[in-house]
């Protein structure tokens, strides 16, 4: 253990020192890296593919469950996939070196803020080895040096893929260092990462929320957390029901087990009666469990194949990650507002409405990363907001909110062209 | 105590509440407040005075010096200076409600970010009053409520001004609750403030370094820190003599106190002998002590008149906050820039050149909050730097960096336009 601590702190040392050049290393450069590592992916799967095969044995000698074990699953059609991504961060705008709000001031002073990389990002993951390679391209291409330290479950793929990283990096002309890969995957080493603040500027960590509750508390470097998201979708009295069902359908169903999947569906009780039935068979048809106040259990007991359940104290502000949603009749938007308020996680929140103000209130009042009119919150995703891929989702205030995308991994210095003024 | 924490506790309850009214209400009660308290400023002097005098009297039986009796003193045209600050933070625009990044995505979901305000900020400061009236500005129009919690000295000053700003706020239709006054000055219920992450989304520390240093440590919150500046200067091989005397003297001699002064001087081998004499006769004349390594004390120990002293290995990176300056040759500028990385604290650093190259590779590669060519360091300020004002100079690098205005005191929320749109 003493020898890995030495090691995670020599890694520290050795992105730190990268994190000097890589500042301010060029767009071709950067660019160059992210193609050969696209490249690589294509032409060393065997390689990979190798490494993830003992991953996958591993998992199932573990009696690790399919779903899991479809997490950990690389294939070449998986690796392709993930070498367009790479070359769609390498197609982005260059965040590193923007300069805005410029101005001259009456001293002729020249001043404005310019975009720099913030140093040294930690990220700490679980078991979907493509991580490796989003969070690697993505601080490369933002001019960061980053620190992995993936789950120990994909191990072997996550270092074979880092590997490819820091080969396809250096021979683009990327300082040695830049990427770092933490071999030792026992949790204590986790907390030692946590104490590294000297040599890592933020930490983004991504699992569930227990282990995003632990780095919170722990970490001496400022965090990004997220990725929690209980998710409100409030039908208004004047909804279009068809696009309420439609939505609420693609926010719960689509993918379940994400955090910007519905947890919770607040209905006006003016439309309670015409839209509840016609929601509840299109999700009972998915498989979904509805868990009802006592209005809604009301208007929907006499259907057939639903799967009804009182819903219970605890089940107003969870996270599901699965095929669940709870059903809440509200009087009004105020009292759709109000539950939000105590509810939420600050994610993601939608009210359906064809009432303007309503809408207009909504977003206005409602305090989320993410506040949707009319549409599903399953598109609060890096790619669907145009910023090419994203680290994380975060629900904090500060620094950045929502999607962190390449812009949201930088920072600004001011720079001043002076001609010897002094102050008066 | 046990009811200093529940009134605590109450306060920021109230606040917290005040803050999501706060959040959208119009920039014109916002401005109209602000004109409130600089009327009010202007009108109730006799009342702050009185208030002013009593901790000046408390401070006189205390033995306190004179500098920062100084510190402690209201007068009238203090007040009319404080008025008048009010003023210009209501003639800024207001930043909350911009909407920016706004673009229609391919399946014509209209997406894009609206700047909110943080929440409620907690603001810790020590002698000076005006602080009071300068946060709570910035504050109230950036749409935070403010938790206040000034020094012991000066409590009955903060207090009538706090007092004076609740009923300016109130009258012009500001929620009651946005600006809070911890009436409490034990140092105990600094610790007990610091776990409202409840309440407080972010603190802002204003103090000496080891006050700063404790709230970073023990804050459950967000803290933006700052306010701790190593400064240097480096003269260039290619520097325009006079200028370089100019900027360091105004540098280090304009006001000595202040984070943003100078500390230390490096200077280039090959100009050392012609512009240290030079620099070291002005900076004498204003009482500067100089801390010189060996090439320097070499070159100034003839001359006659100076305050010279043997550098130490501790004078590097040593802020100083006084008439004291170290000076250093250095070989190069890569030395140059190796030092300030090694000893800077990260706020203003600056080059004095005519070589372009030069200041374009310090600008570049030195990583600080501000980075100047051919300026004093002493322009790091909010309002010199056209931000109208601020509550502090952060030398970290997330969130905001430099000094803090009215934008670095929000945040955005993603706001999203649909007509039905589902993901596929």
């Amino acid at each position: 253990m003493k020898n890995a601590i030495t090691e995670l702190k020599a890694k520290g040392k050795a992105a730190n020192e990268a994190s000097l050049r890589l500042a301010y290393l060029s767009t071709d450069i950067k660019n160059k890296a992210l193609q050969n590592i696209a490249s690589d992916l294509r032409v060393k799967t065997k390689i990979i593919l190798a490494a993830n095969k003992l991953d996958l044995q591993q998992a199932s000698a573990n009696g690790i469950n399919e779903t899991m074990q479809d997490r950990l699953l690389l294939n070449e059609a998986r690796l392709e996939g993930m070498a367009k991504d790479v070359l769609v961060i390498a197609g982005l705008p260059d965040p590193v070196g923007e300069v805005f709000d410029m101005r001259t001031m009456p001293n002729d002073l020249l001043i404005g803020r310019k975009r720099v990389p913030l140093g040294v990002i930690g990220a700490m993951y679980e078991s979907r080895p493509n991580v490796t390679i989003d969070i690697s391209a993505l601080c490369l291409k933002s001019g960061n040096a980053v620190i992995l330290r993936g789950g120990k479950e994909a191990f072997n793929s996550n270092q074979a893929l880092a590997k490819l990283v820091q080969a396809a990096a250096l021979k683009a002309g990327v300082p040695a260092g830049a990427v770092q890969f933490v071999e030792n995957t026992d949790h204590s080493l986790v907390n030692e990462m946590l104490k590294l603040n000297e040599y890592i500027d933020l930490m983004i960590p991504r699992g569930g929320e227990p282990f995003v509750k632990f780095v919170i508390k722990n970490a001496a470097m400022p965090v990004v957390a997220g990725g929690i998201g209980v998710c409100h979708t409030y039908v208004d009295r004047t909804a279009d029901i068809e696009k309420a069902v439609a939505i609420v359908y693609n926010a719960k169903v689509q993918k379940p087990s994400v955090c910007n999947a519905l947890d919770t569906i607040l209905v006006h009780k003016d439309v309670a009666e015409s839209y509840l039935p016609k929601a509840a068979t299109a999700l009972a048809k998915a498989g979904v469990e509805l868990r009802c106040d006592k209005p809604s259990i009301a208007i929907l007991k006499s259907k057939r194949g639903l799967k009804l359940r009182a819903a219970v104290a605890a089940d107003w502000g969870k996270e599901f990650l699965a095929l669940i949603a709870a059903i809440k009749v509200v009087a009004s938007l105020d009292e759709a507002l109000t539950h939000i308020a105590q509810y939420g996680s600050g994610h993601s929140e939608a009210i359906i409405t064809e009432d303007y103000s309503s809408g207009m209130r909504f977003l206005n009042e409602v305090d989320a990363a993410c506040v949707y009119i009319n549409a599903s919150t399953r598109f609060t995703d890096g790619s669907q907001f145009g910023l090419g891929a994203e680290v994380g989702i975060s629900t904090q205030k500060m620094h950045a909110r929502g999607p962190l995308g390449l812009k949201e991994l930088t920072s600004y210095k001011w720079i001043i062209f002076g001609n010897g003024q002094v102050r008066p």
